[in-house]
């Protein structure tokens, strides 16, 4: 017998999910965006032009920063820029969104503009940075929208996290959850059930290929909560 | 017979003020401040201890830092972090925030504990650092009350910028007329009506002893209704 | 029909790997680790004493970082330590190296030691990451026993990375596959057939759940490949 | 009964000043300028050209840079190019006498030249920015003669500190006398007594409105003294 | 009568000496230099153009930098990436080894053409910076050659180390005695004998002229039989 | 015939040098250097204690730092400060002259103290960092005295620059000389006529065997010069 989530989820039940379009006044796209109690405020500003070496290509670029409040995390976590460098998680995580997001920009259509995005966590509480991708696509479709160009849009991008707690294998998991895990899986998929991204790292034991094959399910299964999720932000 | 302003206040009165306390789920006080569209998040992170050069003295310590989210303002501003390196004026800004709440701190009724402030600007449209320090007072109070230290705080402070614009004393600025400002000064108030900091700059034409005299005037006006406004929030 | 690689190989097929030990004179664990054109030297350092944060605990730590020569890259790039700071790709790949040689440690037989090990790639041509964790592995099994704790390994792991290349999975990529993959990843494996890490990227397309499994299994060909030849070269 | 001052003066006594003119022999300015013992060496460099973003205005630009040298302090300081960073302190004196500098400044006259001020410190005892101030404004009135474009200059600009002792009102502080002062203010004024910036700060209590108004007295004095020892020194 | 050196030299011999041309694949030289344990490994990057300051001049322009892997020395070193910082050291021999090879550069021949030396400390044992010069210069004369501007070089260059130990002047120093030495001297030779550079330290007591003769002398016995290495290793 | 220098000097004659001992209030030790045009401000600071890998050893330490201000230079140069990294010459000077004055030191008679010796060029025309050295010797023997421990000395140190112009050897180059030199040579002796350092390098040609020796009798004979003039400062 298992011990049930302590928030009473089912394995396969993503946290509420919020997604509050328009949170800001000037940005061309800007999402508060919600798992739980993690809280990421996503920013896409649209410039003309591109970076030097992409210039007179007719290509766009799309980019993306990610960052965390000092006070987001339960103990206050120093401020890069007074440290003075970026550290090497931060870094993952901005070229992972960045990366996410390019898999569904047609850069032709896009024409030579930029979108960067830029992903603050105000509150952290498990699951940053697939909530930070969840909300920048949606933050971006407003900046295309801004910019008159829908069609840069190829498909939609979602991503969740996943992983094994006490030998079972769970989605979206909370801050109390991830400390926990034994196998701790991030996977961002496009709207069309296709992967953009697996990463999935032992934390404790390593993991066999019956239990990875378990949490591609659970991913596949959360990322299609959130697509739907999206799509209704988006109709509103 | 002169302009209007473009919001259609009176030249002495405020921009719609809110200060929302317990913003953030975690830490010791965390409040978001608006000053019209300016938008601060004030998080106060405490923990136990002082840093190294105060150790055994039984003193206490309060310090805060200022950062501006790259999507905050109009167009869009680099990530420190990412240059490497705090600006001048960031550094300048958390400076005035720490000075201006250690004026209402007993040390030695702290104990050995430490206040961090920080103040993240979302949006900004003038008068951000006024609007953090009126904040960050809130979130102060909270923290010292989360520690059972509320003798901690010998007084309140609250800060608000004036300037001339086309020759007239106004309070409170908005970014548009922050621009067009000849004169700009920000004060910071105790809510007994003491100067705690006073910065004035001639950013045209250099001011007379008279155009001072009725900055200050105003700015004692709107430091009596911020100090009224906080009251209101620590009581609910 | 297909096309063949260019290099001859089969597509489930290794470069020829070479894993010469004891390549320098001073260090606890030194190899000289070849993929075909790629060769990274990995040298161990075995000190008493763990960071400030373990002291006390009785438990060992390994750590890595990882780094290229400048003349190492087809291009000469630029130096990391003369640029100010350390890359994104690089920190990412130092802390792959440094989770995947941890998830064989056991700290508690390590004692109070730490290993330091260090991946320099001399020269570049695809799979540095994934030679570096598999040559890694065999300098840190020789600097256990130089500290006579051999049980401190519970495990070994070796890496390879696998890729879509014109719509067929393929093992160990060189440079010019490497950067025509549609998609990409990089698999960490233990000695008797666990998943440490997974890190699939889609550098065009998305990538199906089939093509996710086609690569997978690659992957545990190759790895299988690297743990034998691992065993052969620390049997000498 | 009030304590008179430890070197004798009136509270409204300037210390000895002395403003050297050509102190070296390359630059286009060079002053040192000394209050009591406070030196510093005020050096301005003319160039043709106006940094990036003013090319093709045909307006000028003037700037400066604050430093203290690390034996100029009682204890010596840490040199901040060591350090590498600027403390927040230096950029804040730093872009203080620019400000002031640029008061004075017809751009337009100027033409697309510009003109760097260094402030070194040589040695500290209290009010160097304010002594900076003072000796750059004299350095620039050189360098504009340099370039034959007197008309640069609109008007002279001086500083001075003021602050309350003992609850005593007192004029450009020592540094015996700086670290007891309740309340410090630096005050830079126009030749023609106009105000540039007022910068007030409560180190102990806060400070009433009527001590306010008898700091701004005794700054127009001292100020009004130093334009004239200004004037003197350029007319020799 | 004096004691022998450990490793059984007489005092005016070189260890043994290896040049090895081709190390790598992909550049325009790369050479892995031996001076007894000491092994550096030299690439010269051939680029068309030159630095911004030099375009249009139609002179060519060399450049090296030097480092020593973190594994290169008995005990590990930090990384210079790592601290975000070049030191001093470093920085010193990087300028060392690019002055010593331009001095045989004729920049017209060279036509308007960059190289740039690495020269990386596999593993150190005393005379990197010398070993690292008279391995430079062969892999710059395979990247001369790969340019087909030969004509470039006036001449070749050679460096050795040279101390005094217990009293007695002795050639190229490993560790061991380098660490003794009461005087070192870096001297850097032209194969036709002139110096290049001669850089003279007294460690322990100074040393007079007639020691700094007899140094002289053996760095030129040393410094040709290099040149006499240097030309059959690029005659192979 | 022979173009006689600009200055009129002979080829063996120092320029005017002036040693102004107690330039500051405050410092053990401070002296303002004059060689010719050449202004280095030399201040030595003691305090108790030692480094901490120095701790416990019951022995003395020494270190200097060099800097040349922005308005030194005939055209500004940047603030290493700002610039937010030493460069490679200011490293290699600063070593040079702490080398250079440790070697007349005895830690043990200087006890657990150390000495800190700041050189801050304010005027550059030619042979800084000898001036620097000769200055700071002398300030380091007021500070030595001011700890009361003058046994610390167990010599003095002084340097001066020679050089090659025009085929001939000369003495102490300013910078029209230096620019011009073929070769360019520092060079630190005791006052005792014994090498601390010689630093010798071919700017245009490389220099033979006699021309070295040319150049080390030139330098022997200004150091002789210099020496004796720190011991009539050092009397005054």
């Amino acid at each position: 017998m298992t011990t049930p989530r302590e928030d009473g989820r089912a394995d396969d039940e993503l946290r509420p999910i919020t997604i509050t379009r328009g949170w800001l006044d000037h940005a061309a796209g800007s999402v508060l965006v919600e798992f739980g109690k993690t809280k990421v405020l996503c920013v896409a500003s649209a410039s003309e032009g591109v970076p030097r070496w992409r210039k007179g290509s007719g290509l766009g670029w799309v980019t993306a920063e990610y960052a965390m409040l000092p006070g987001s995390t339960h103990t206050r976590s120093d401020r890069e820029s007074v440290k003075g460098r970026i550290g090497g998680r931060t870094h993952e995580i901005s070229r992972l969104i960045g990366r996410s997001l390019r898999a569904v920009i047609d850069y032709e259509a896009m024409g030579e503009n930029t979108i960067q995005l830029d992903c603050d966590v105000l509150q952290a509480d498990g699951g940053t940075r697939t909530a930070a991708i969840t909300g920048a696509y949606v933050a971006l479709a407003d900046a295309c929208a801004s910019l008159d160009r829908m069609q840069t849009l190829t498909g939609s991008v979602a991503a969740v996290s996943v992983g094994i707690i006490d030998g079972l294998p769970r989605l979206d998991l909370p801050y109390v959850e991830d400390v926990r895990a034994e196998t701790d899986m991030n996977v961002v998929m496009t709207g069309t059930g296709s992967f953009v991204e697996v990463q999935g790292t032992a934390e404790g034991a390593a993991f066999s290929r019956s239990e990875l094959d378990a949490l591609l399910g659970l991913a596949e299964k959360g990322c299609a909560d959130l697509t739907r999720l999206q799509q209704e932000a988006l109709a509103r």
